[in-house]
């Protein structure tokens, strides 16, 4: 049995608590919170908790193994840090800190006590990234071409983070999942409309060695919502239309070919235009598997996918972000 | 009777030639291009044209009062400077030249002789476009908050441009058209897949010094044909879609309201979310509106809103944006 | 306090607690099911209930004024009767009864009785269909023209009804709800594939004196979830997508108007086309409302528009129904 | 050489005049019309070809070997039947005929002249109407379960016609050719709003004998186009839509199994939900197709699919809908 508290019982700590619960290996045995109200509601479902108004009382308690941190971006770095000094195993809340050095920090901890860090980037257990990541370690979509997120709505202001740190830590770390290349800098353009120095509409473009690229696009002034991505490549190319609920996979059979270029206006190009495919799409609960798989690594001290590097990835590409957001959105090396 | 000769009858040069045509105060009268069938092709439409293989030719006749030069743009200058010289009135492709310097000859030339250039920005005449203007100018969208700017497809790659020169004009003129604010900077990224050295995947930012905010995402690799710009304001927001036969406008009874701003999380944010209104659009074909105009401009002898200095705006753009792209996606002063 | 016992814990019955117990005047005082798993299950939600395993022992209790009968449609009359007998208000799921003798027996029981009887026709309750009402009410879409109903899914299949008593109801309460023309007959056609004798694809339509038509497709076996209805007027016509999360009701400014005939072939036919009007959908969950609204007839001794009368109608139509397509789809006078 | 006469420039005319002359085997030589401002405009494009207004004439020109009937439905059956006394092959607008006798009249004559009659069912050469049909032949579907065509939109009203006989002949010649099973009656429900006695609104059930059941909206009063089908399988789905631009045919591997029934609580339904498939659709022109077709059964002496029969089958269907209209929507045999 593996005894879990949670750390953070507000918008997404419930859906942390009820999968835990479910989970037949795990105990789901104290959570803490600051807030009285939050806490009883807690207690309502889970009778059998220990709660929790200090962080540091419920890390510290012997019969826990892991610590879920459910907080906001600005405390994850102490509260895991002091789990991890507890000898905890860490399930942290995206993304994994405020800046580089202290997930680096983090990491260092955690490897020199043989402890496993995983960052929550639930998307990356959902059926349409799975499904994606097949598809593209399949081959089928032949060498690629580009990225192009677009994750926009009348959002959430976020009070202490800009839209970029609010949203692209969804998007950033599917594409370091689905794709193998390796970003070498980023640039990065926003605005803000509301004195608050928090851009709520930005532009992100990354930047790869072999002319692939990826882009994205968030923003909190959309009056529609679209989470969309187009991935190209040479072969097929696919669009993951995330709010559509039958179709959210898409593979289209078409491509371009130029066979030559004889001068100027003899241009050849083959326009190919095929089937297109829709896979039916596994929906099971993300955030249910995601919890399956954590234990499965703690059991067999095997480190996970979307570990701490995998988290200080997408830290230094928001850190980057910003870098370029203040400095006139100048290319940042990564 | 304004009597008119054309340049260039392949892909856009038809349409031209319809529309002079059918306007009653205009005699469409020659019609040049270097290949022979394409001249037959037109001959068999307007069996009383006169036709010519060589531009100087037809721009030296004395029975010529407009030229239209509907040819690739790196022969526009040429063409257009001498029609200037021989006093005629033009009518060019966009965008007006392939650099600048050209462009402002161009526009000197004119100035000099009394004669009127028109750039043939024709997304400014459609039914969409004019809705917006009337739309935005009512200042029913509030203080404008950002353009964003998407049209992609499989697209035709052109020989001896790459995908910004030959897309954003159009965005570049709509947005010049509809936005009072003006840009002051602007970025381009971009990347190219085929060894021809010209992108065909790129993203334009145009910089505002009042934080509004352009973005433009030119691209001849995508799946799926995609038309559409969001433009956000205060009040109301509005979406346009050219590929919706019957809902192109849409604008959005909706907006965000930040309240105050008591500490870190005590943000009062208000969405409101009301109704949306779809404007019926105007289908009347844009070119015989533009051509309307331009016959209109000549006889008042009035400068159009598509004027050279129009032209010469959105040729400013792509020269900006291609300074960007060779030097790193760095921020060019416009 | 009005006290409320609920028969029936399955499917929608745990809709009728929640909502029940968070109206402030009624107090959730019994639930009766015959599963005991079921009876945990609302216990652990509503530890204060009192179980009951007979309905009729729930429904004898002195201390209940109102009974809700959320079973199958088969055990409707029988529960009602007891409860009315027994002089207690009745809530009972749509459709109110088996045919139209028990339905009318039932209306005549709480007539006697002073009685309410209110039928849970939920839809009716629901922001699109009260925006609907308001629309229809207010003109704007003129004289009626034709009603055009369209629910189709891959759907549960139901043990003891066809597909019409499955969804119809929804869609013949909401066109009376709507639609002041009295119904004068109805045919329906269908079909079924499974050995059940229980239709699994039909269509009704119901004749009204006026030129006026109702049409109803009702579908188990679409590959596609549609839920669309068209209601088309002499100045505008509306559709109403269930399905859509932001558009659920469009207004057209839209019609046809013939002028004259002068001869077969001078018909002189005019179309307009105008702007689209999306309104804004109140989405309040129906539910409460419409039991907020039992309560205040209960009160105030006040017949609810969707009452015994308004559930009987809805069951004379679905007798109708299987009536024509017992007898060769032919039309059964209402 | 065949030698093409035209009767009837109208809407479609024109259409049929530009497919018949780029046929390389057929020379167009005669177009007769009523209307001396439409014979000038088919000289324009055609200036060597002969004019007519008086169709007896042109029909009884030796120098003819095909007739093609392009005129209103109810000067059909005298052209036709002029046209097949004189020895001519015809291509017969769709419907066949105002009637049924009418139509067995030319069958039978064609057949003792050795003669070819090819009903105009244009849709039946389109590439989606192909694709459905190699897809249903290969099996793909299973037995077929439903049929289920909408086709409504503000239509352009007939003089001479209803709904049902302006839309229906599309939608029963595509059942006609994708189903094998052989209707056996058909019922219609009706109505019409501007007294003239032609439904403007109408609903056809087509029955068979073994479950499979037809069904067609036909609407000149909606606000919105919809031209959808649905096609229902034991194996698969699929859905033609026929205003999509790029997935006019979706095939669904979804469907219903019923394993069981075990008393009315107890019936085990699986639903199986897999991929979606969207076949590449060969978009050529199907008018080009149709005609090329036709020239060959000329010249092989072959019945097209699309002869006099095909072409009755459609009438006697259109018949019997205004029977059952007539006949309080009685179901009529076929």
């Amino acid at each position: 049995m593996i005894n879990v508290g949670i750390i953070g019982y507000g918008y997404w700590g419930p859906n942390d608590a009820r999968n835990f619960n479910t989970c037949e290996v795990v105990g789901l045995i104290a959570i803490c919170d600051l807030n009285e109200k939050r806490l009883n509601h807690a207690q309502s479902h889970y009778p059998f908790i220990k709660r929790y108004s200090d962080p540091k009382d419920m890390i510290s308690s012997k019969d826990i193994d892991v610590v879920a941190v459910v907080t906001p971006v600005f405390t994850h770095y102490e509260l895991a840090k002091f789990a991890l000094e507890n000898g905890k195993h860490i399930f942290v809340e995206k993304p994994l800190t405020s800046n580089v050095a202290q997930g680096e920090d983090l990491i260092n901890l955690a490897e020199k006590k043989g402890l496993i860090i995983m960052v929550d980037h639930t998307f990356l257990f959902t059926g349409a990234v799975r499904k994606m990541r097949e598809i593209i370690d399949s081959g089928e979509l032949g060498t690629l071409y580009f990225y192009d997120s677009v994750r926009v709505n009348l959002g959430l202001f976020q009070h202490d983070i800009n839209v970029i740190w609010d949203l692209a830590p969804h998007d950033f770390s599917i594409m370091n999942y689905l794709i193998d290349y390796e970003p070498t800098a980023l640039s990065a353009w926003g605005t803000e409309h509301f004195g608050r120095g928090l851009e709520d509409v930005a532009y992100v473009a990354v930047h790869f060695d072999n002319g692939f690229i990826a882009h994205f696009h968030c923003n909190w002034l959309s009056p529609v919502k679209i989470r969309k991505t187009l991935i190209s490549g040479s072969k097929k190319m696919l669009i993951w239309d995330d709010l559509s609920s039958d179709e959210k996979v898409k593979i289209y059979d078409k491509g371009v070919k130029i066979d030559n270029t004889e001068g100027i206006h003899k241009l050849l190009v083959n326009y190919r235009s095929g089937d297109v495919h829709v896979p039916h799409i596994d929906n099971a609960e993300a955030l249910k598997l995601e919890i399956d798989y954590f234990v499965e690594c703690i059991k067999k001290k095997q480190k996970p996918f979307n570990d701490g590097e995998a988290g200080l990835k997408v830290v230094k590409m928001l850190e980057a972000a910003d870098k370029s957001l203040r400095d006139d959105c100048k290319k940042v090396k990564l």
